[in-house]
């Protein structure tokens, strides 16, 4: 499958350009920066660290598209809307990793993925996509008899607690419960808190070192407790799902897919 | 939901009326122990520490079984198989956590699953229960690029390796992927090994203290884990999921059943 | 050794009362309860559910006292003071594990300590007291390169947070950098943080289910973690931390002891 | 501190270029690889994939130990004991992490000791050494109350099991209880095993995925469980903890030390 990076001169852009050269059935066939960057002419591999892939980077995305499969995108709203526009108009699989998109921005996505595969996840990690969905269903399974807990850790530079991956999965044990998360989450607890609340979704931070992320849920029940952990040990987690999910749309008929749908757990 | 307990004597028995005891919407209706037991004419709860609950132990199960809705059996297949004929005449809920069945005991339990309703299961906490059905869909879902790994600790005196709860989620594993576990799990590890093989279920087995029971499936790919934990705390987890199974049972038409109906999980 | 213990008919006498029955070397020769209460003259064995052991509770402890060798102590700090100045007339060990003792109280063993043994702690789990003077080792020995984490978890009916226990590792902490806690420690994270501040202690609670304590201290740096973990069983811990306490100070030279001088850990 | 690396263009040779490169205090002086090396010239940094540092690969010690305070070695025996006369000649810290010294390998460092700084460990991570103290400790104060159990995980690719690492484990734990490992350790366990002996130190083996390298010590007791673990999170943790022990022994008298020394936990 030939693939595109968009924003290929960044640091994510640099982790899938070197992901797509690594993967098996992929090849990387064009490199997009935006217009006037000093690190046009470049070559992609040689700024992911790999070597020359004989790839430079250009700011024409249409040109590169016209001759690809599918692109990758985690760049920002702004630019991913036009994107797009313009994979639509090639009929290639646009996989997007681009966070903080409006309703709008989901829209015009929609209408994009009239005439083309679109793949767009918050996290597009294998791992935390499929703990999401088994924490949905076990929490259905097992109700309020059973405390959710939330427990994250990630490197001493992070500046947000809870992580958004942490909340992903509290919104999934709240749609697993059929209650909506901001009315029953517990962020925060010191000093005389009380009895825990039946129902409550607790959340606890961890801050250290260098831990790439680990979360876990943990369902505390009378004399037993389930926990499910997904622990990141890299973070080329999110290029290897984005380069999952493109292989996985091609040839899929136009539409607007998420990772449950590339890793077809929507019915867990 | 008026209950029996066979084995009202032995240890799980005891546990079994003290639960049914403390279960809102259950009543000790009868105790039963074998033929010549010294405990006979005892009261049931009195032996389970709990104090007096007016329910001698008997040793004729037909008039008990006549007057209750359900009975709760963890004894000796033999026992088990004559208690059955026994409840499906009876027509009341049998809850079965014997272990050591045959091919001809079950055949009597469906028989005896013709009248009445029987809940069977090899394992009759909920949580593990649940975490097997798990771990078959994760196993489905991540196929051989995730190496699988099964972990137990029990305390100290247990004599045998791997617990057969850690077998027994090393079948759904192996459910999950479509092979046979005897095939490829890997039950020893010592010197040099070599590489390990893809597609291979390891165990790996910690003993010490007093620990009840913790079972873990690792599911390691590249740059990622995911794991499912499950910690028993107290012994009673069983005897709580048969009380579970038994008020699930009360009144579903007659047939063999198991914990993953229970739970409404066959389907994850 | 013959001991005693006071407070038998509460939550935690019981445990002392159960536990000395059942350890080797000790025998119950006294139970003292409140003047007044209605359980004066019942067997303490038989109040603790493990069948009479001819130990009436009596409201007597001078009596007691005069025929034992240690007293084993959880109740009230009014109450232990007493107590301390008759363990020290009766030239007997007295384990302390009443909480919420003030200045003046402690003034008070210390006292009492000229004439007798009293072995004094918040926390009368040997693991704990171990796992806190580990943690002071350690924080000594890796500086503020590594980030110190602290985790627990109890059960859900617990009123406060962090757990006495957490804080006590923390103060562990905090003496093995040389640094006062209450300066350095941070309880909450929510919403934007900002990074992590070196030097920092940070603090995380989860509380769900039937958990009866665990605690973890974590040491992250960079590219590695050392994590010390603590799991609770049972409550029977402090119980048998206590006695352990009376059998170490039965026949040493009078003074106020503590758990690290039992353990014999003070210089770890 | 001006430091040689010897074995630079092995895979942690180049670790240690890039360490040394990147540690404040260090400056990288000389870059050895073996004679007749095809990489002789080109330069350490550009090997190391950090850009050029301007220190070419050459095949003679002598003259870059003449000019440098100490040396990094993760050779071969052979060649660590001829380095070691050298350093000696020079006057510079050694810091030897070569493994599989023999006795005769072990005299001839000895030999050099007496003229400069030799550090030797058989494993240089900071953590794992500590680790390996407090081990040693705990079992010494626990004693054989607490059953030992040693868990390792490590990716699909190790060949051996348990890991050196486990054993060195192993060794410590055993040291503490003044026993010989070998006459303790249990390092399989499948099918009908008998309860587990007192005194006995198990050992269990998890591999897969891409771990670096995990390692718990759990004592095991009634009612509760210490667990020291260590997480190492990339493969750079020996090289910074080699160039840790350059810079303590800079300026230190004469002798053999250990990463024990390095850390200051000889007298855990």
């Amino acid at each position: 499958m030939r693939l595109v990076v968009v924003g290929a001169a960044g640091r994510m852009g640099r982790m899938l350009v070197k992901t797509v050269a690594e993967t098996e059935g992929t090849t990387l066939v064009g490199a997009i920066d935006r217009e006037g960057s000093a690190l046009l002419g470049q070559d992609a591999g040689t700024l992911a660290g790999i070597g020359a892939l004989g790839v430079p980077l250009t700011d024409d995305p249409l040109t590169a598209f016209a001759r690809a499969d599918g692109v990758l995108d985690f760049t920002m709203p702004a630019a991913t809307v036009t994107f797009a526009g313009l994979a639509a108009q090639a009929r290639i699989v646009h996989v997007v990793g681009t966070t903080g998109l409006s309703e709008q921005d989901f829209a015009r996505l929609d209408a994009a993925a009239r005439h083309a595969v679109v793949v767009q996840s918050g996290n597009m990690s294998l791992g935390i996509n499929l703990m999401a969905a088994l924490v949905r269903r076990v929490a259905r399974t097992l109700g309020e008899d059973f405390d959710i807990e939330i427990l994250e850790m990630h490197h001493r530079m992070k500046v947000d607690a809870p992580s958004g991956t942490a909340l992903l999965l509290g919104e999934a044990a709240a749609e697993g419960r059929n209650i909506a998360l901001k009315d029953r989450s517990v962020r925060v607890r010191d000093g005389h808190t009380g009895a825990r609340n039946p129902g409550d979704i607790g959340f606890a931070t961890l801050r250290g070192g260098t831990v790439v992320g680990e979360h876990s849920v943990i369902f505390a029940g009378a004399g037993e407790r389930i926990e499910l952990t997904h622990r990141a040990e890299d973070r080329g987690l999110f290029a290897r799902g984005a380069v999952k999910a493109a292989l996985w749309g091609f040839g899929k008929k136009p539409g607007r897919y998420s990772m449950a749908d590339v890793l077809d757990i929507a019915a867990i």
